[in-house]
């Protein structure tokens, strides 16, 4: 049997960034970016003043001086001629400096009338101007490929005077459900039938990170109806649930050797997490995951999600994970690395409090939802008292 | 002037949680319940075996006896008959345990034949049966109201038969930037013209808040013209940005006091953020954030977003913080809350250090943009070494 790291190092290793498309800015936030920003303009695009105040030649304004003013420059509306020898024009922030000006006297150091101002603290030269392109200039690299674009960047691209972007496309994953005992939400469930909970739960997770999910119809319990389903989609990945009515994975794997499937491992070291199963259908990469539901999520978080961000074009190689204390004490693990069901709470003291749920009962999808993190357990580890250190993945950041 | 929290307080007080609207569980990820979602059946529906194997009664099962298989019951295709004395019924995961058997016989533990299986080794009564509505059961309330769904939750909606989920409509928020300085990128920018970045980073951190925003039309800094724009909007909040040239919000203050507006402040002790108005134009809230980007963006993220969160129906009172050690030494505050855009890195130890940056100049989008955190500096605070510790607000979690 694989190791997670392993097993999580082969499924990255079959995966390229998905190609690119164009969205107008107001689409592009939390796509990835696959071309830089390149500055278009100058910012500021000329020396401009930082506060309300007046323009002036500092050598002018000696404490009580009075400068007559020659005009105003509302931003937006810079003044055109150049300022003389005893000369002020008055000024707002963002307003361009005007020529001959070396410096801005606050509005509140300044006393003005009907047509002049009187200096009452001298401003040193250069005093709340900000330089061209002191934020950027022309032909500087704001934002590089690989990024996952927040509402700062946004903002950044919008100055930088960007209406269009260069992103990956959304990567399309197609989800394949099998089971006879499968219903769809609101549709008539046969005796002994339950409603299907995965592939809704993986659409979300693919939506939470960035992707297109594509809900193939359930596959009945036969090898060529899942061979007819996995060869007719059309996806970047393809992702299957369940099979579980004749053990596990064997039919799911049967359906898709019939359609050309090339398989590359199905067993992993872990728990929980029955099979899981990875491999190629023509040049589709294929994840199977566990029918049993918390198996399912575990799984995809522990593989699925890197894979969807690889294809998104960010640089991943797994899930993030931070150091927690356990609330109580743990047994030792087996061969198996374990992922255990866990809430999150502050101790008294501010740490970080992680502490499993007495039922590690893979089928209770109510247990599943109230988590907050899973805690990971390395094959072999030892039994750990309350204190000790351990490592986590938190849940809900990952919109899970 | 007011203190953030308690311009937060006031903010947050006017607003309440907008209506509600039933989405197709498909749409349904990220949006904030509105109604109880309450289990439509019991799961598992019946008892069913947790393993692949053979239903049997224990007391006929002793290590060696070889019992009669009369059936085969696949999940989804119950065995309808009553298991009697000396017999078996082969099953697999999720199927439902026949009337009679009162355990399930482990396959590894079971050596079949053609018509019968030998027994290797005793099961006890009860083993590896999940007993009906062990998840939940029909009437159970899975989820609350005001819960923002993530994909376990999902998960589970659609496992308790949920197609419709009825959650809170997203709030709409108009975006009113003013200036005759603005262009909208792409478009042909005026000498001493800037080009949009605010309204552009606040339309991106309302979606990724779970709104909708609308950007009005930009309006030329005229007192008629912001009355008419902002008269105009019809939304959940009206949000104003800038009006920089004549002197910060003088100009959007008289035009939409021209509109009818009801000003509750527009004076709060903080830095970044010069006035930040708050007030009501009719029965619509207005937050009139600073033109400066870095002041808009740190407004935003103490005011706006909790104010989004209220009206998507969450229950939130301000934004969260945790703490992080000090990289540098930082001097003594004065009388306003301080906000210090910083990075982020974890310490050989594991610590979690902030490290702001040199220059706070509010007016540097792009080092707005590498920045990972807001420093909470109170008013008043005390001079800190390196290695004191801090409040921070952490700006990626936010889709900032």
């Amino acid at each position: 049997m694989l190791s997670v790291e392993e097993a999580r190092r082969r499924i990255l290793a079959g995966l390229a960034p998905v190609s690119a498309e164009m969205v107008a800015l107001s689409d592009a936030w939390n796509r990835v970016l696959a071309a830089p920003v390149i500055a278009r303009l100058t910012q500021p695009p000329a020396d401009v003043s930082a506060m309300d105040g007046y323009a002036l030649r500092a050598a002018d304004a000696a404490a009580g001086a009075r400068l007559r003013v020659v005009g105003a420059a509302p931003a937006g509306r810079p003044f055109d001629g150049t300022l003389k020898w005893g000369e002020a024009v008055r000024l707002f922030t963002g307003s361009v400096i005007p020529a001959g000006a070396d410096t801005v006297l606050l509005q509140e150091d300044a006393e003005p009338d009907a047509e002049t101002v009187m200096v009452r603290e001298q401003p040193a030269p250069g005093q709340h101007i900000r330089r061209q392109g002191q934020d950027f200039s022309v032909g500087d690299t704001l934002l590089a490929p690989g990024l996952r674009l927040g509402a700062r960047d946004i903002g950044l691209a919008a100055a930088a005077n960007h209406p269009w972007l260069t992103v990956h496309r959304r990567p399309v994953l197609a989800i394949l459900a099998t089971g006879d005992e499968i219903s769809m939400p609101g549709e008539p469930i046969g005796n002994g039938g339950i409603v299907s909970s995965n592939s809704h739960a993986l659409a979300a997770l693919v939506r939470a990170h960035g992707g297109t999910p594509v809900l193939l119809p359930v596959a009945a319990d036969r090898v060529d109806e899942i061979a007819a389903a996995a060869a007719g989609a059309r996806a970047d990945l393809l992702v299957t649930t369940g099979g579980a009515s004749v053990g596990d994975h064997d039919l799911v794997q049967a359906g898709l050797t019939k359609a050309g499937f090339a398989l590359d491992f199905w067993k992993i070291a872990m728990r929980p997490g029955k099979p899981m199963m990875h491999g190629y259908l023509g040049g589709t990469p294929v994840l199977g995951l566990p029918g049993n539901p918390v198996s399912a999520f575990v799984c995809a978080t522990l593989f699925l999600l890197p894979a969807i961000a690889r294809l998104a074009g960010l640089a991943v190689t797994g899930p993030a994970t931070e150091t927690a204390v356990l609330g109580v004490a743990v047994r030792a693990n087996d061969h198996r690395a374990d992922h255990l069901r866990a809430t999150l709470a502050r101790s008294d003291s501010g740490a970080l409090v992680v502490t499993p749920f007495v039922r590690q009962d893979s089928a209770l999808l109510r247990a599943l939802a109230e988590a907050d993190a899973l805690v990971l357990r390395a094959p072999h580890a030892p039994a750990l008292e309350a204190g000790s250190s351990v490592e986590i993945i938190r849940l809900h950041d990952l919109g899970v």
